[in-house]
């Protein structure tokens, strides 16, 4: 049996203390860190971006299958993207959660470790949160900082008609690992005792159980000197974050199901469980890939880089959203991402 | 029977579009609100203070007896009384809420109506946050955002031997109004139909109710030129606060029963309870006060506000934390503030 500490033994602020007292502060803009009734930041001079944002166990993640480190870095990184997908850089985080007495400190040790190597990676401070009693559940709610150079920001308002649609990385694949989780799941429920079987599923599964933010496309615009037209990150699918940037830029657009990128064993694994996988990349969400539209003399820049994919191109308002298939023919884009109120 | 429009009907966009149609942007440092991935905030050089909370119905609140438009309002003065316990100014808040399907959109509307009034009242713009189903409940994470001039922020851990501490307002009788809530609740519970006997009760529950933050304190030492050697908002009760600026400035302090201020109708109705109102001041929590300290040079400019009391003054660490009752005892002061995990 592995330990188990009950986290009532520890007090409030004693728990605060267990869980923060390694923390050391990494950015300049840190100038006060946990401790106190507040942060205290300083951007000198640059713009203040922030995000947050909520996820509650049964409606966001199910812990059956959801590792507690795993938990723990997937919360931090669906707010950083959130962060880039305003061109800004993540700099401190807070966090707070709600934990039922279901949880030992042994657990909690394990989130906060995914938690502090998502920090590690991305070079954010945490600075601030709280942790409470829930009556049920594991409540967590996260709060990203980030900075930006003023006025460099890229809102989801600001595409233009002629505009080239970009997409980082490949889509899809974080809704096929969560529909092979909840597969397994199933069989284990009903059949007690039979392990699941995820072998090969490698890709898959760390895409839904462990995305990644990215920085790395954020750090591409900066080095060439690209400025998107307009951004947002894809946590409901590429569908419904298109249908943002159109209604909110007053657009349309067309995109062609024969550049939106699927990862070949993603685009297999659709196949055996009998799902298109352009479905899946267009509603499946969870990806936290960057959709984004720049000018069309930005082309040569933006086709050198093997991770962005052109998917299509910005339209009249009047148009709508329009789908090009693989057989040429045109379908209307529906969203039909994830909805918080099932 | 009032209307009740189930939240479902609204799908996730429809009702954040619902719930913030209405918002005017009030400070210049708000670039960008509600709406994008993220917000974007310009503080023009000053630093940049942050905080969070989380309410958990059950745990922090018990909507048997508290009014959702009271709710809204004390989920924003949280968060915001520890941004001015930093000698800031807050400007923006985010807010996240999950909920579960017994809450109405109507619920939901006075919930809102709360949080815009405070934001109205202490001038703060909500800039951000999420709305999302919970199993169990209703959740709240609150942000507050401020400003400060650089190096003007006051900590906890800053107070130095000699200096007076200062406490605003009175304290305890917000404890006095959640204790005559629940034994109305109990009695209620008890005798189906009894209706509570809440009169002449006014005072104590709308400290607990319906509190506020001390902007007019921030603003005096702003005037006055002041800058207390360190503060901390009395949450979890004057000498659990007391406590923690002891050990982060590794201090002792003294203070005078007599001194701590209690309100007359406050100090009758604990008589009435048989309850002791110094213990109600001590560990009675979420008065939402300033607790500070002065150095003695600035003892005339606080003296003339009368909505400050100077109840003992800052000693060695070594003394510890004492307190001189009315008879001329000596007691030490212990940490009895709300437990987060009971």
């Amino acid at each position: 049996m592995p330990e188990r500490t009950e986290i009532s033994t520890l007090g409030e602020f004693g728990l605060i203390d267990h869980l923060t007292k390694n923390i050391e502060i990494k950015n300049a803009s840190t100038i006060l860190g946990i401790g106190d009734d507040a942060a205290i930041l300083d951007h000198f001079g640059k713009q203040v971006v922030v995000t947050t944002d909520m996820l509650v166990e049964g409606i966001h993640f199910d812990l059956m299958y959801t590792p507690m480190k795993h938990l723990g870095y997937k919360s931090v990184i669906v707010n950083l993207s959130d962060v880039y997908a305003m061109n800004a850089t993540p700099q401190q985080i807070t966090l707070s959660i709600a934990i039922s007495n279901r949880f030992s400190l042994e657990a909690l040790d394990e989130f906060y470790e995914g938690v502090y190597t998502a920090c590690e990676r991305y070079n954010v401070d945490l600075v601030g949160g709280n942790t409470c009693s829930s009556q049920k559940g594991f409540i967590i709610s996260v709060t990203a900082i980030g900075e930006v150079d003023a006025d460099k920001f890229v809102k989801r308002s600001t595409a233009k008609q002629g505009d080239l649609i970009c997409v980082s990385g490949d889509l899809g694949a974080a809704f096929l690992g969560l529909t092979i989780l909840e597969r397994e799941k199933k069989i284990f429920l009903e059949t007690k005792g039979v392990q699941p079987d995820l072998e090969n599923q490698d890709y898959i599964l760390s895409r839904f159980l462990k995305p990644e933010a990215r920085k790395d496309i954020i750090e591409f615009f900066a080095e060439d000197k690209i400025i998107p037209t307009s951004m947002i990150d894809i946590s409901d699918g590429l569908s419904s974050e298109l249908l943002h940037i159109c209604k909110q830029s007053k657009v349309g657009c067309t995109v062609y199901e024969d550049k939106i990128p699927v990862n070949d064993f993603a685009r297999q694994f659709a196949y055996k469980l009998e799902l298109d996988p352009t479905a899946c990349a267009l509603s499946g969400g969870e990806d936290y890939e960057l959709l984004f539209t720049i000018h069309q003399n930005d082309y040569n820049k933006i086709a050198v880089n093997d991770n962005i994919s052109i998917i299509g191109h910005i339209t009249e308002e009047v148009e709508g959203g329009i789908l090009i298939t693989r057989g040429g023919n045109s379908h209307k884009l529906t969203a039909q991402g994830w909805n918080a109120f099932p």
